[in-house]
């Protein structure tokens, strides 16, 4: 039983706002604007945390219920609208002019640039790992308690941890005499066959050589050869080009292949919604970048080392599931895709379904 | 010199969140989406209300500079992009399900409700009377401190009365010679009997009576009449049908039809931005009617008298700048538009190329 | 094989823009801005309609695959999506101030309005009733051809009515023994005994009379059960209360109720999108009175009957789904959920993990 | 006099939608979605180089009155809007899966890219140099017709050049016996000379070397001194590392500075509607670049060149007013900008402001 203005704490909330421009006498306007933006920001990634916390809790056990995965879903959809909505702040904030910042800049050294410990908390928790962070060192502007939220996030486990073994655990992938990468391997070698066939008709046709374009399918099909190749994929994995067990990129294939089946449609939104948050963090590191852009400019006066590009970097480099969403480049015509045996796709519908 | 954190309070900001369903022992996830998310519209409110404040000081003094309403003008603008962004908040919020607030809505009494005290002091700050809204008293809910709040803000000026006196004080609408008001009533007169011809020539042509459509030409001029008529204005304003004081509704009109001249382009936009801002609050009312009948249903169980409806008739009816809006019934095509005199034309330009 | 701008058919597409005020010989820059966003409402109506008729032939059909609803949902999704969209563009149109509007206007006659047949499509699609429509006859200004279109579109099966059929043929609410709401109206009973108990025992500690608090909980218990009784439910239907059958209403309390057993997700995510469809359409009409008001402003001119208002009651009052809506008012707290039988329980889950 | 829907053109807009899978006899429901959005898109553009063509005529002239520049920033505010909103059809366009988007994507070569004219066009118009192009030559799959269209935007003139001619022209800048660029650089001498001593007496203070602050310092002041000084500004533009004449940055600096004026607040406001114009530009590349890695993955399978990458770094690159954006680096604190001459600040009044 409490107040609105108590349930909510809005003493607290609304008594958070003290401009550094106004300890310094020289009243600035636009700070206020600038304080209230990033106290939504931190709200929401509040939010977002909770809600992440909470899916990656879920998924951490040994066996995850077809249920969870749908609540698992729902939260992420939800923590994808709040990311859509955070990156439209920006618009907000850029209401205030460059000039209208320079006139409390100065004082907000060194809490000026953007050092959110939630937001780098929120990267961890993703699972972007260290080495594909663009800036590896902190900044010297960090203050320690959040150093320490920080180091206390690389202790815990990641979404992208609990997502790559809730995919190594896909029970169907073979199942009633059905080896799904070997299936799938094999409609691949269909499919470039009937491709090569056709190149070489038509280039005799045409009385062209088929060698580029045959050279070309040759390339495609090595790709494939390395995702269902043991040792090759093992490689991939050493050198960093990829970071998804093999398993659990065989699964991302299943799931997206046969995504109709009752049982696999959440599963496969659920793929999906993960993919999107990592866009979304994309986008809202891209909008962050312009915006920095706008205020202080693209370059650093002396033409040294540049703010901007290193931003860029980030929003450009730092993904998380890129190798999930790489899989979309490995999906074949729905013509080509091995049918399941009955008995497996049995298996896929629900109880009263299968019953009739 | 202070850290980020420290800067922004998030002390105070992230740990403001308890959960009353925690409280009861009965934790529902969802509770801290509805927390956060009116936090969020707190904060936001609490900008705006920082802006409209800063807008009504502004314009709130004997002579008001045109620089002054061009920062009003950006102002306004900004709280406008604010309170479009808070309308989509309803959607992060709406990725709760019904059932999933049933979980936690009982906890709630009596703060289950929207009793934002900001949010009555905006509509109050903007200057909504007290006989246009639609639920008059105050709820049994609401906390002492809020009333107190809102009280004072009773005792404040208005932007309504701001924008009306700054409007009375145009300075343009009768010099050298013009009088704005009679010669934008000839120009009226002008077109109506030119409409009046055609309706005659028309008719003859196709042999039906022109007595309606004559009618319906003395009825809009009957409008326009009404509105240069010192005496029937006056009783417009006794009876309710307007509030906007007869000189500050020609201003409206004078701005509006010579909106390119330099010296008003600005006043333009901002009496632009004023309507908007109007509109803007009853789509976020509307918005939040849809969110409460999503979420307990869009009647009372018992019949009887319904949250709902009532909520619909504040996003209809409870508009501050409806005059203003209004006026837009009664332009003119720009043929009709009488010429303004050179010199008062001169005088709305600026020095620079009025010497020129 | 067709070149991009072929495929897009770009030659129709661009060469659709013929300004009437240039027929006039009086160029109106913004007509074009006003074509566009028209134009581009009618190519998002026409995907809206198809996606729409796919879903309504999904569903049109004996038995309703589970996989199908998926469909269906995803569908809608998108639908809602667009409607979000194009209920923004309305922003893009309002930088068209009125007196700019006031250039071009008078050539539109009797094009003015927005007499746009696919919407009116799309209102029966969904099912709106006739009876509901706030204005009932055809605009003199509806093109022949247009009317022919709407006419037919009544012929066809519109989205309420298979939803409703669909919703009839829920085969869970009778079985193993267990029979849906005559459990559902126990708990209703049991809930209201504890909240009529808990209304004595706080009235005698504070010496009040309980009376008007248990008359309350008797009303409540009142709205339980006209939806349940039979008689009283055909009631509500004559009488134009209710227009959704009785059992179709059932079932929407069940589905919600048992929301979380994996066959019930994505109906439950489908109804929610339905209902959520509805209330985009609601937001989309009122986000086009507001635009209306500001073009042409709040009133007619002679103060007789007005567009406004009757654009208003279209927003408020032309629901489709709004017995679905009201059924969040009949949801009642986890803790008095009648629990199923096993054997159901098990019929609603996946044959995978039922075998576990 | 037209119907609504010859008036809009419905039986062109509405039947230009042919899906390729059809022809094909695999009728795959998602083409419409793809058909439709791009075409939305097209629409879009076409309205966005509409208002871009009357931006650029309106500069195109000897004298540009105050009253032009309030029209084009009014027209470019909505083209940013439109641009926006565009940028969020990739969410309605996303609501395709990849796997369905396989269904249909092999139907549309050599048309499957995003190969728009008129995009290109845009490009052209806003002054994209092609240098700056990331790839030169055209595609092979681009229409005749289309190359066409693309090199006669190429012969027309560009919003960048119109906008650097319109600043070259500021009268301002050197008036009543002020030097902008003169007075703007003793300030900035003025303002490093203060932060030299503070750098001094601070490393005193704490017994350190201020010789690396002093350097830092030393590297802001030739930045500055490049953009003053008329040889080493000389060898930027021929370096390429500025486009912008030395004039033109002058009068953006001169702008920004003293964007309170009257007679500035409208220029200062069209500026930054330019580069935001730039901004949503990139904004929508990037938006675009996030689509396309979600269909078709996100590295071409062979590992070959990656088609991601390269529209990644058109969304980073292909900046046209990135020169503009950048004076923001060069801003300084209201407490060091050199004071206006009285006779040249009241030039920048209104005419009735002047006179009072």
């Amino acid at each position: 039983m409490a107040y609105y203005r108590d349930y909510l704490a809005l003493d607290k909330i609304l008594d958070a706002q003290t401009l550094e421009s106004d300890k310094h006498g020289q009243h600035a306007h636009d700070e206020m604007l600038f304080i209230v933006t990033h106290q939504a920001f931190e709200l929401w990634f509040k939010q977002v945390m909770f809600e992440l916390r909470s899916v990656i809790d879920t998924l951490n056990v040994p066996y995850v219920a077809e249920a969870a995965v749908a609540t698992c879903h729902a939260r992420l959809q939800r923590v994808n609208k709040i990311m859509e909505l955070a990156t439209n702040q920006f618009s907000i904030l850029e209401t205030m002019t460059p000039p209208d910042f320079m006139d409390f800049r100065a004082f907000l050294n060194p809490a000026s640039g953007f050092q959110s410990a939630q937001f780098r908390v929120l990267e961890i928790a993703l699972g972007l790992p260290e080495q594909k962070r663009v800036l590896k060192h902190y900044s010297d502007a960090m203050d320690p308690r959040d150093r320490a939220i920080i180091e206390q996030a690389r202790q815990m486990t990641s979404l992208f941890t609990v997502v790559e073994k809730w995919l190594e655990k896909m029970p169907f992938m073979e199942a009633s005499g059905f080896t799904f990468w070997q299936a799938y391997r094999q409609a691949v070698v269909d499919m470039l066959d009937r491709d090569r066939a056709e190149v070489r008709t038509l280039a005799e046709a045409e009385h062209r050589d088929p060698a580029e374009a045959l050279a070309q399918i040759d390339g495609i099909e090595d790709g494939f050869h390395g995702l269902f190749d043991e040792q090759r994929y093992s490689e991939m994995l050493t050198s960093g080009v990829r970071r998804l067990s093999q398993r659990a990129t065989h699964a991302v294939l299943f799931i997206a292949t046969y995504r109709n089946e009752p049982l696999l449609q959440i599963p496969y939104r659920f793929i999906d919604a993960v993919t999107e948050l990592d866009k979304l963090v994309s986008l809202w590191r891209f909008r962050h970048t312009l915006m920095v852009s706008r205020m202080i400019g693209m370059r650093v006066g002396t033409g040294g080392s540049s703010g901007h590009d290193y931003l860029m970097q980030t929003a450009m480099k730092q993904r998380v599931f890129d190798d999930i969403t790489a899989m979309n480049s490995f999906l074949i015509p729905a013509m080509y895709i091995p049918s399941l045996p009955q008995e497996l796709a049995q298996r896929l519908q629900f109880v009263n379904e299968a019953r009739t």
